[in-house]
């Protein structure tokens, strides 16, 4: 057998090898091959990371050899050697992994240099200040990274260091006060290890390629990538790189740029660049960085170098690219290149310009944009009438786009805490960093006071789809008191804001949303994804209003209409909790007749807006109990109106309380025991829809829905009500009406007997929820104490009530609809879970042959695209 | 096609036809076969009954005439004619089902009569009062079952008349009195129903024929069938029976006997009969009848040619026979022979014997026993000590052996709402009646006033192995006030009494009960069982007391023990409710090191006793606020043990609260969260294991089993924090020690990814509790709120928490079971739930090629017997 390759020069490598280079790495060695400027290096692979992973933590000696064998090939390309002082070859040491996890894991600059070094180096390169800014720098981020030493107390001493010499800005510090620093920081470094700071280079290369695989692991990269389905296996490469220095002085920069406007998808080179820096500091956000657009005044040849390399890259790999650059000496080095992340608005009008300009075919495009990101777009916006009544208190970069509300938050800790009470909240932070990644998932919007467009808050935000106002100039915050000063306003936490993540405007307390515009754009990509996919997207919604939305978004039915929903508007509960209450058969059916009415209207509702469409309407399905009140006076009331005592309603109460509702007595449970509800809502079902088919002419065909069946006996019992009840109606009315019955398969046992509830149900719908929840074995309310503890050991790696669990539940989905299909070969088969608007849920259910996904409306688009995607996969991979 | 037969003579039949002609009618014909003086008539078979559920409750034209046609059969054959006054042919109308289901199903006798053949039969019998007796009876019946008009309108009509002639007994009644009551019945019948009593035969035959058709659904036939695993689609054949007559005077009797005694198994014909009494009157218990051996002196040459048919009977069954008999006018004739019901000692016994007399073979004596009767020889007795300071207060008939204590209770409600609460009860009724079952079923025992060894109650609870005194002549019972006396003391609802069904005494208070004293006839049974079975049988015990007995009752090991219980004793819950509190790692593993030593001694307790026999411990299960206080002292107690304030202990038990706590945070999640507690339970499971082995010098190879696994990576965790401790306590020790790691298989996606479990697991224990809930998506604590509507309504049929439910749970047991193998082929199987203990589970375990399975220490005999029946039955199968 051959020995495995783990190192490759960039030379070797190309963009095809991803998989194995990273995405850094893989296009870094295209770039190469291009003949773009390139400082060269050598990618440790992902396999490695694996191995790493494998062999307990640990790179074994081979590897280590091959990684040396590498330098010195590296060493010969560039012409310097490791920690020769002399001629020093000096590192940076990047993550790289398969899909792009932007800060997520760690980066070590300036690698190589040591006290002899640094000496030999400020001497020949004639720059102390700037060769002991860098040792300092190493050091700092050294420890930090690869010895958990903890950035706080270097940034301390430095500090101390400002307020000694009297200087507020860290380039006010001398030559001299860093060379200090740098001692300070090594003695720092030798109290907390324990140890002398590692002077040789290639110790310090194995430290910080080790730390870089360990990064992979760590709590904000495995919650980036549970909340991207980025499976932990995948693992990271490391790119080792010749520095190239953008902070030797006013010659040099560093900047990054997209070759569209990531905002907006504009054509237009767009970006940012920091003279005399390096590239960490754009990122961070730290200086306010000029735009690209000034680079062609301040360094024209290098602009125009760049303008021509931009327009290279964007044919070569036919997307909009994001690229980093750093100029040394007006020397331009392309340090990265990648299809850049962007807006929805921006995903579509890049893809649609794409296709305008020949570039990419119309299935390619529908492939370049994420489905999820939609959601951005489908948001709901302030109303302009409100806008203007409304109070401006400050303005700020329209980071990313859509509306948000909410209450003023410090830390991720209280965003999570105030979320879980059901608030929404606005994060404010100075700047964001990549320990804030859960709050900004949290938050309902993003408010920064420093950073730029391509901040870490703003790349973030937009990725997230997650409303952003980023360097608003005017914000103060003051983190630790949990207050912050805007202007002459003073907000404390869980006071209200609004943010305006289009515009950049800051509104003082809660302004009404309204939902989305939707552009040109996506309507040419939604109808290229119709002509593509084979999957129908349906809707869930309970009532004409969600119904009317989901059509405008494209839905093609409903899939799961809730009938429980409308028994709790406070015009019905009152007979919802007589009926609950009833002592007898005929009383139930009495308060049953009051509900009547109101269901029938509600029917005929949605009904007319889906205008010919199918409904599925899922009869009751939560246990009696969540209906009845909770609190004293509201009991007292209900007594009062019932003409019962007080203890009888109580009593009832007690003995609807159940250990485990939700595995008690609900869903077709309770027309088993009280078939009259069954007969109510199956006469709802089926008179209103004989009236909207004579108002309209059109044949209303009503698909009812019964829940939680585990039995076939069981699902027979209720379609006979149903059905003897239907026959009465169109008796009654003199008119035959054509309606299914099906069954949900939420309960694992349906699954299991699908072949026989397939002979009674001419549909079946899939309950993801439930059916995660008990195949999984923990209720999602309750899971939460424990799944995070899971996510940190890496147990489970995604949310399974937010991507559907293929390997498990799926494995159930998939053997029900195979039986359901034996029984049954033209079964109708749908799925109605939370899952419907996922898209790599979507992928499955277009691989085992459903006829349609159902979500909520704000999801249909998603599901459309999902479905086109899943569609084109599918064909490529039978060609 | 050939037309279907749906009625045979009973000279067409013979008892290979059982399934099609119901046990009774099949024995009728092979008596007929047999030349034994059997009435003749006619099956209509349980195809029919099939039948008429299929057709919507309703015999279809072809039937009706097929009944007909042998209706005219019948007259040729007796003679006799239907509905002719001077030569009427009577007949019974009975059911018989392919199981025995005593007194489960309607009966009518004296079928044909009407006015005017009543008024002819009574002057050729020259015996008006019987002919009118007859009449009324008839009447009555069918009133009753037919047309359901209820019993208690006639009798009050009895009452009355008694009243008004000024007697106290039925048969004071005159001829004319008679007359008067079937006029004053008609009336009512009348009333009642709105049309006149049918006096058409003919019409009376057919409505019978249905009403025995409908019985096989009353909710008592249901919830018998629910008890004793009957489906529901077998049906009931209906047999049609000339009348014989034990009621035209002292000449004629009627009788049931038993070829061995049921109760001991003695061999003697055993049995009671009554002079002048139609055969409804014994087995009622109305009048207390005469033993068997007084027809000696009374009716020698009847006696004589009974106890030959009898002798030839179980010669030709080769079984016990339990046998019904009609003497009219000298002449004896057989109403019915079946295998007897017996006690489980007398199961015993007769099957020992009938191996010794060399009538059958030791693998048929193994298939005689029912599994689930054995559960009465091994329940507790009295201790002789206890019994000799108690106080009797009355005595009855043993009808039924065994001891029981609880409340007094008078009815089935009462009995279910005390069971329901926790509470042991005794039933006491005047006599009982099918309507009682449910509440004999869950009573400890049973008391009536009236009734002999052959009563309702008596056989019913012999059958249910539930201790029964009946016939307590000193006992009068006023069931409408809720009262007893017997002789001067007297008892309300809710007062403790006991009960020895082995001796009959009847005991004051509530004595102690000790364990059963088990016979020869059991050890030799159960040897020949071994012989047969290749199922290991193992028990679920949490205590060296349990593990002992369990293991004189013939375990092989423990297949479940759980580690929980012990921490609820009541010296181990402050340091386990220490340990929950826990604010820090360190001070939890402060709490579980009080915890380590009573652990280790438990399991040094069960080592011991299990001398050598496989352990699997499982590892802690249940939500952690199950340990925690509830009333306000306790929680006032803990909080000053610990110097805590009592709010913090109330905060924390407020925390732990979970919405439904059967998924939430339990089982091995608790490992995950807390692997400090995985290390305690596998250092005591360790370290007992070394210390038991060095004191004993025999290995013991601990099994620890994982609870609640879902996921495999969730497996391997816990598996590395067992396996890590292990090899740290052995080092310890200085002694290597083999063990297992396996896990239970009760959350449905275990039995989905079995084959990855595998990689991990060397066993896999079927924890069938769970995995029903979870498969059925019903929690068993909540279930009972509509568990009746589903029997009633037959949607389940039997308790799937009772007895496996092998066409869902079961496909995922065998699905786990050949995932498993797949990965490992020599993995280790076992079930570890409550079912199994239980003997169809049994079967099916044996079936699928489990290696054990296990159960409480009491159901281990059983399990070792349907072990062994099951791998008799597969062997037959196959051969």
């Amino acid at each position: 057998m051959e020995k495995k390759k783990y190192v490759y020069l960039f030379s070797e490598g190309n963009a095809s090898m991803r998989n194995l280079l990273g995405g850094k790495g893989a296009n870094l060695a295209e770039m190469t091959g291009l003949g773009m400027p390139v400082p060269q290096g050598f990618t440790v692979t992902t396999e490695a990371c694996a191995k790493y992973y494998e062999d307990g933590k640990w790179i074994n000696d081979s590897i280590v050899a091959e990684i040396y064998e590498y330098l010195e090939k590296l060493e010969k390309i560039s012409g310097k050697k490791f920690g020769d002082p002399e001629n020093p070859l000096l590192v940076s040491v990047r993550s790289g992994a398969r899909a792009s996890m932007p800060g997520m894991m760690d980066t070590i600059l300036n690698l190589g240099l040591n006290e002899e070094v640094v000496e030999v180096f400020a001497k020949k390169t004639n720059n102390p200040r700037w060769a002991w800014d860098c040792y300092r720098r190493f050091i700092q981020m050294y420890s930090d990274v690869v010895m958990e030493v903890g950035k706080k107390y270097f940034e301390e001493l430095i500090d101390k260091m400002k307020a000694e010499k009297g200087v507020s800005q860290d380039v006010e510090l001398t030559a001299e006060d860093l060379k200090e620093l740098a001692n300070q920081f090594k003695a720092e470094y030798r109290a907390k290890i324990g140890k002398d700071f590692p002077s040789d280079p290639r110790e310090q290369l194995l430290g910080a390629i080790k730390a870089v695989f360990r990064s992979w692991d760590n709590p904000r990269a495995v919650y980036y990538r549970r909340m991207n389905d980025i499976p932990s296996d995948w693992g990271t490469a490391v790119n080792v790189q010749m520095m190239v220095f953008g902070n030797t002085g006013d010659k040099s920069g560093t900047g990054v740029a997209f070759t569209r406007n990531p905002a907006t998808g504009e054509k237009k080179l767009f970006g940012e660049f920091l003279m005399n820096a390096q590239g960490e500091d754009v990122v961070a956000g730290v200086r306010t960085p000029q735009s690209i657009d000034e680079l062609k005044k301040v360094m024209p040849a290098a602009y125009q170098q760049f303008v021509e390399i931009s327009d290279k890259l964007e044919k070569h790999y036919r997307d909009m690219q994001d690229m980093e650059f750093t100029i040394e000496d007006e020397k331009l080095y392309m340090l990265q290149t990648r299809n850049g992340k962007r807006t929805a608005a921006a995903a579509l009008k890049i893809a649609c310009d794409l296709v305008d300009e020949g570039m990419i075919t119309k299935e390619e495009a529908v492939m370049t944009v994420d489905p999820k990101q939609l959601d951005a777009l489908l948001h709901p916006q302030f109303d302009a009438a409100d806008l203007k009544k409304a109070v401006v208190i400050g303005t700020g970069l329209a980071a990313s786009p859509g509306a948000a509300h909410g209450r003023v938050v410090f830390s991720t800790e209280a965003a999570l805490q105030q979320v879980g009470r059901g608030h929404k909240v606005i994060l404010v932070r100075q700047e964001t960093s990549p320990e804030d990644i859960e709050g900004m998932h949290h938050a309902d919007g993003i408010l920064t006071a420093r950073g730029g467009m391509t901040s870490h808050a703003a790349v973030v935000a937009r990725g997230m789809g997650t409303c952003c106002v980023a360097g608003c100039s005017t914000l103060k915050v003051d983190e630790e008191n949990k207050v912050m000063t805007i202007g002459d306003k003073v907000y404390h936490e869980k006071d209200h804001i609004s943010l305006d993540g289009s515009t950049g405007m800051i509104y003082d307390g809660k302004l009404p949303k309204r939902e989305a515009e939707i552009g040109g754009d996506f309507a040419r990509l939604m109808a290229w994804a119709d002509e593509f996919r084979t999957l129908k997207v349906r809707t869930n919604a309970d009532n004409p209003h969600d119904a009317g939305i989901a059509v405008r978004f494209g839905a093609e039915g409903i899939g799961l209409c809730r009938t429980e929903h409308m028994f709790f508007q406070e015009d019905r509960i009152p007979a919802m909790r007589e009926m609950i209450l009833a002592k007898s058969v005929q009383a139930r059916r009495d308060a049953l007749s009051k509900l009547l009415p109101m269901q029938r209207k509600d029917f005929e509702g949605i009904y007319r807006e889906m205008a010919g469409f199918p409904v599925t309407i899922r009869f009751l399905d939560p246990p009696l109990h969540e209906f009845l009140p909770t609190k004293e006076d509201e009991i007292v009331d209900l007594a009062k109106r019932m003409g019962v005592s007080v203890d009888e309603i109580k009593d009832t109460i007690e003995s609807l309380h159940e250990f485990n509702p939700m595995m008690g007595h609900r869903g077709c449970r309770l027309a088993v025991t009280y078939p009259e509800i069954a007969e109510m809502q199956t006469r709802a079902v089926i008179e209103a829809a004989i009236n909207v088919s004579r108002e309209t002419g059109k044949t209303v065909v009503p698909e009812i829905m019964i829940p939680l069946v585990g039995e076939e006996k069981e699902l027979q019992f209720v379609k006979n009500v149903v059905d003897k009840t239907a026959h009465i109606v169109m008796d009654e009315n003199r008119m035959e009406l054509p309606y299914l019955v099906g069954t949900m398969i939420e309960i694992p046992r349906a699954a299991l007997t699908a072949d026989e509830l397939a002979k009674d149900a001419q549909f079946f719908s899939f309950g993801t929820n439930d059916l995660s929840q008990m195949t999984f074995g923990f209720s999602r309310d309750d899971a939460g104490k424990f799944l995070d503890a899971y996510y940190n050991k890496k147990i489970y790696e995604f949310d399974p009530f937010a991507k559907l669990d293929v390997h498990g539940v799926g494995r159930l989905v998939s053997m029900a609809a195979k039986l359901g299909r034996t029984t049954r070969p033209d079964i109708h088969l749908g799925i109605c879970g939370e899952h419907g608007g996922d898209p790599s849920t979507v992928e499955f259910c277009n691989e085992i042959g459903l006829d349609y996904v159902s979500c909520s409306p704000f999801r249909v688009p998603i599901a459309r695209l999902a479905a086109a995607q899943a569609a084109i996969k599918a064909n490529k991979k039978k060609a």
